[in-house]
């Protein structure tokens, strides 16, 4: 009774759909490119909020509203966001419907029209600029750290669940700073932040790098990225932290006195992760089978499944067993639905990724044990009862370990150094994967380079040593190898 | 240096928004209709959030997320909805803009007209029925018990801050159920949670009552809603939870196979609350010195402030306190800004409506003791420093029950039962507040009383015991009584 998915050897991307859909994570909607989360997708980005919001108000950041539309005008204030943003946008006219002419249905009242257009938010860096200048004067009123979790609209042409949709929901840090060299500080410890989520939560590595000028985001002096590789061998940007200089300050006139009572524009960072990491997870982890989840964020760790049917003894184990694990702050789900079999429930509960199952058996009860199976490695164990509530614990942390090993060790399988461009390409046309190779640093070639091969550099990474040597295109010379990859 | 605001008695409308502005709340934003909700602000709305997704998930609701846009046709299946919401919205008629011909600036692209204009969601009936056709087959599938926190957009022509705005934060369930008897017990149970936050949470005493036909939510059979009184004997309608029969799953055909392989339409509910409680708590409570906050919704319950200003031995006692309560769940902050004077933060922490305020001097430490004031009632005491553990989390529980007292008093001073129509028309210009009056029973009548007083249909009380009189108006008969106010 398994829902059978496509295999990733057949078909990655329709694997990865099967998943979306089968797991119950999301679908699409009846308006073109908006996608639904279900609520099993919701659980999952929901734990993810929960963490991230903690670590955003641990390192001192406070959450804000701002307005879901932004005034056209506001777009157009600074000049490089502008091209970046004022395109595929929803663009909001009218502010009225009324009766049709012919009394059925309903059409746009056409006098009522907006003087000046609205636009549905594609990320708030002008609307919070525009309202920081009444909030900002003295640096006193410095830094601030504002974090916004909200949805956005970017009308994308071709979307993927969770990876590119029309609408999806994020957090957006704005903050606000008296020095430039605090602003870049900012940036990096949110990297820094996104890097430890990805990891510790996610189970997902990441690179830590800079992007190029082409790839940065309009409007930043320096968009800082985490970078992580999917098992199709394509990368993911999975989050960017940007420091925005001045520009978004001059272009809203936002300025402070300083100490010495001078007067200064005020220095800017914004960062984002969204419902993309959902994405990411995905990919990551799961296999032919269904979703794999990492136990940290799974919306249920441990589900118990009596074999082969429910019965008194049965059931009171597994609420002794619920119990003893919720006291350990274990999410645990016991199925007794009689109605399906246990074989039926075993696929199910693959599918959804719920790392860890415990199936009782009234020949196990005699023995005073049962079976333990967890998802990651398919692996089963007989534990004795007693060990329950010691053994699961330690299995969730090592599974989450493994996961991250597991996909650690992908990527090193999937990362070359390649110093010619004949190995450049057949690299990225049979297996995919990062390539660490030398550029010359001219946007030139990294479009040319793109053109040839859709990869594009995903990252000058953080601790990418100097090295001299020459551009894997055109020969000319470089000073230090950054990462290409073909994305999403 | 206490920021003065507006007295109640000079002008309540005037109070109310300098309380919003001066405690940090909210203020307007570049859009017209819509607020920025300010960190302060936002930081009660978290606290309402988590306690009210809490007491969702306790009686089985799962989150989800729906798009923000509807497709305009969806807006007229429902025949009463259509009526009821299709007029003050917020349109999205193209997807791009491009460059001005000028070069300057930037405009709409004619070229990216949409086919069917998206509305931006003022409530979500219709887009979640559409996808409820594709998740329920059979009665296995019910009931489903969704909710959505959300931002929506109703293109209010006169807003008030948290009260009537063009966009707000809310949530809104919407569940599915397999009878009629189902249906009506959830929509009450969602009526019961929403009256149990009001007074527990909010100190905020309610009525739980039905509206009639005319108040009623646009496609529901019956509106139960939970009803406050403000200050100003104005009645503010804080939730509401409606029982829509099958009008949705006619209107999306929603069909299920039941037990008996019978084929039937789904019954439905929906039930909401919003950022309009924010506007509701402060108008219960606060008074001319600012903001008051039960200490179960305040982001800060106790501000510590050394007299007259910081030493180290203050700073030690200080941290101390903050560490004991924190063990106790109690929120803290230290005030040990050395450039401001203890008198303006004690008015600026009142401003604010923190509970408890904990002054230590020096002269207080040396007899062991330091000076606790409570926000609700102005007290101060001096306690022992080695009673704060016990006294804090008494004083809170306290102050949370006095200010529900208070509120309470408060109503039954301003509720009458009235029986004739000089002395009806005379309370609302006096004193407003509830009245408890009989009514005829017809839409005429209460559109006229409406007319001549501004009051209207509150709710009939479902508690209201049946009792023969005459209509306050009409004087034709009325087999029971209803609650009138005017409202906000």
């Amino acid at each position: 009774m398994a829902k059978e998915i496509t295999a990733r050897a057949d078909d990655y991307s329709q694997w990865y759909n099967d998943i979306v859909k089968k797991a119950g994570l999301a679908e699409h909607s009846a308006v073109r490119g908006c996608m639904v989360i279900k609520p099993y997708g919701f659980a999952i980005w929901e734990k993810m909020q929960a963490q991230l919001d903690a670590m955003f108000k641990d390192t001192g950041h406070v959450n804000a509203y701002f307005p879901l539309f932004i005034p056209k005008s506001f777009l157009s204030r600074e000049a490089d966001h502008v091209e970046g943003f004022a395109k595929e946008c929803a663009v909001v006219t009218h502010y009225r419907l009324k009766k049709g002419a012919d009394g059925e249905g309903i059409v746009v009242d056409p006098d009522a029209k907006l003087e000046e257009e609205l636009i549905v938010r594609p990320t708030s860096e002008t609307i919070i600029w525009n309202t920081y200048r009444d909030w900002i004067s003295s640096y006193r009123d410095l830094p601030l750290l504002v974090n916004q979790w909200a949805n956005v609209v970017r009308w994308e042409m071709r979307t993927r669940f969770f990876l590119r949709t029309a609408e999806f929901l994020w957090q957006e840090g704005h903050t606000a700073h008296a020095t430039k060299e605090e602003a870049i500080a900012e940036a990096k410890q949110m990297q820094e932040v996104y890097a430890s989520f990805a990891q510790d939560y996610m189970a997902m590595p990441v690179v830590q790098g800079s992007k190029t000028e082409t790839e940065r985001f309009a409007g930043a002096v320096d968009t800082m990225t985490i970078e992580a590789l999917m098992q199709d061998g394509k990368a993911l940007q999975a989050g960017t932290s940007h420091f925005l200089g001045q520009n978004f300050a001059k272009a809203f006139d936002v300025k402070f006195l300083n100490q010495d009572n001078k007067e200064s524009y005020v220095w800017a960072t914004s960062w984002g992760v969204s419902t993309r990491l959902i994405g990411g997870l995905i990919m990551t982890h799961s296999d032919d089978d269904g979703l794999v989840l990492p136990p940290k964020l799974a919306p249920t760790q441990v589900v118990i499944v009596p074999i082969p049917k429910p019965n008194e003894t049965i059931a009171e184990v597994a609420e002794d067993i619920k119990r003893q694990l919720g006291q350990l702050g274990v999410s645990v789900k016991i199925d007794d639905d009689p109605k399906k079999r246990p074989g039926f429930k075993f696929a199910e509960y693959e599918m959804m990724g719920i790392p860890v199952r415990i199936g009782i058996g009234m020949r196990d009860l005699e023995k005073s044990v049962v079976e333990v199976a967890r998802r990651d490695t398919k692996e089963k164990t007989q534990i004795p009862l007693d060990q329950i509530h010691q053994y699961i614990p330690a299995l969730l942390s090592e599974i989450q370990d493994n996961l991250y090993a597991r996909s650690l060790q992908f990527r090193k399988d999937h990362w070359r150094q390649v110093d010619d461009w004949d190995t450049f390409q057949e690299t990225l046309e049979e297996e995919g994967g990062f390539i660490s190779a030398h550029w010359d640093g001219t946007s030139e070639t990294e479009k040319r380079i793109k053109e040839l091969t859709k990869a594009t550099i995903r990252c000058i990474p953080n601790d990418q040593p100097l090295e001299n040597g020459s551009c894997i295109l055109t020969g000319a010379p470089s000073s230090r190898r950054v990462l290409f990859a073909k994305a999403y």
